[in-house]
Formats: C-alpha cells, structure tokens, sequence
C-alpha cells in the first residue's frame, strides 16, 4: 500500500490552512494540513512494522525543533500550488535527510521546499486571482514540531494515521 | 478543543467500512472508520501534551489483543446507525474502562458497545432497507491491536490525530 511521512501542525495552523484549502485544494477532504517530509512511496501492508520502528529510531535522534511559517508562497512556474511557506532550517533539512537515507520509499525527486499546501490544480487565472491577494498577508506564525507520523492510504484516497513518532523520545 | 480516543483498524477492515460509509455515513469524509474508546471531550488545547502523556501510561499496561468483527449489526429502536460489530472481550472492557478512569473527559453516557459504525443519520426506510440486506453478510473478520490513537477536532468538523500509543510498549 501507499506510505506518507508528513508532520501535522498545531491546530491554529491546521484551522488557517484549512480556511483556504476548503476553496482551493481538491485534495480538502483526504487528509488534514500537513507538511510532507517523505512523499507517497509504495511498500508492502505487512511491511509497516518494520517502517514504524526504523522511523522510531530517526525520531530519538532528533529533538523538537522550531518551524516558522512566515507567509504564503507558491510553485509557479513549474506547477500552480500556493502554500504556507515553512523557513528552511537544519533541522528540517537533517530530518528529511534522515527519512530518505532509510532502506525504503527511495529517493525524493525534487529538492526539499519545506511547505503546507493551500491551493493547488488551480487554472493560472485562479492561480494569479488567489495568489495575488495572499502573497500580501503576513503571517509570521511560530510553533515547535514534537513529532511526525506514518500515513497510509486507503482505498478510497483519504490517509489514515499507522503511528506517531515523538522526537527525542527514548 | 474537542479530542477523543479511538483505534484505526487495519487498511482492510478501513475499506471495507469505507465501502458502505461513502454512501450511508455523513461522517466519511470528517474521519477513518474507527472504534471510539472514549467519545468526544473537551479540554483546553494546552492539555495535549498532559493527555498524552497519560493515555502513554495507560498504552503501557496493556499487551496488543485480538479483535473480532463477526457481523453487522444495529442500535436500533435506539438510533438508526448500522455499525460493523466488534465482539466485546475482556481486554476492550478493561482498555475503556481503564481510559475513562483518567482525570479528563468524564464518564460514558452509555454502556460500552464496541463497534465501528459504517451508516448513520439514516431515515427509518433506509434504515431497514440498508441494515436488512447487510445483516445477511457474514464477516468473520480477526485482527490485533496494538495501538489507539488521541485525536482532535478542527474548526472544519474534521478529525487530526495528536498522538498514538503503542500497547504494551515501555
């Protein structure tokens, strides 16, 4: 089945992405706002032990750590996505680095843009209308990252949580 | 805000119930199929952490058991919803009754009927037209548990989850 490494933010951050994902990211109703940190890769069912305590052993390794979420951003010009830009810091860069180096899931296609989508299969007319107003807002919003979680997905689309991991936890 | 306690089955029981709760239950696209330990409650967002840390204790003591879904069944004339029923053991009884002795969240309203419901918000005529073809189906369905999870609600209605907890795990 299909497996995601995404971090959950605080509730506060969850609300505001949600305020603009319900009008703009047909993917609203399938998993709540997250951060990817491993993108969906395939393993076998029987084979989410086996992730779960390879990423248990990440997580000790790594205290919480804070991520700033300074404004909106966006991909264009290579796709329409508007996200809540997360400030790169090392210790995401060494988390998702970390989550890449295990023997599963393989490698990530892009460089690593840390970021919660709000927005995204936007026409460009939309793209621009949307994106155009949110690029003024500040946001400037701070929390600390405690822990991320396995996903996997159903049948149906929608992502169901297999296990939380706390970092720095023994 | 508001947080319950509840087990994710496995991806298979999940699409099963998804099967039916795409169509019969206006809850499908707020949260997973699920079994509710402890119905929703509310507690001031800063309490997370102290929950969590509790139900951690509470994970601990108890080993990862069987669960046996044999059937579908119904609580109706209480309500109309149709839930895939989950043969009550001793270790459910104890892991409730276990949660509900924790200093949050209050009592149950109702006794414990472990299931996981797949229709609910039903007119009487769906109801019996739904429930008297599913109450045919023979599901024999076993698994093991070995975690719950502590979710909370967002401002949209839909369901994030905070934590899990690894039973038996020190």
């Amino acid at each position: 089945m299909k497996f995601g490494i995404v971090i959950f933010p605080t509730k506060k951050l969850q609300d505001l992405a949600n305020s603009y994902r319900k009008r703009y990211d047909p993917h609203y109703a399938l998993i709540t706002p997250h951060l990817t940190l491993k993108g969906p890769f395939e393993a076998p069912d029987e084979d989410g032990k086996e992730i779960a305590s390879k990423l248990q052993e990440v997580a000790k390794r790594f205290p919480p750590f804070n991520m700033t979420v300074p404004k909106f951003s966006s991909f264009q010009p290579v796709n329409n996505v508007i996200y809540l830009k997360v400030e790169p810091t090392q210790e995401l860069e060494d988390l998702h680095e970390a989550l890449h180096a295990l023997p599963f899931g393989g490698q990530p296609e892009f460089a690593f843009v840390p970021h919660i989508t709000v927005g995204q299969q936007l026409s460009n007319d939309e793209h621009s209308d949307v994106y155009g107003s949110l690029r003024m807002h500040q946001i400037n919003h701070e929390e600390t990252v405690d822990r991320f979680h396995l996903l996997y997905q159903l049948d149906n689309g929608m992502w169901t949580v297999y296990e939380t991991f706390r970092l720095g936890k023994e």
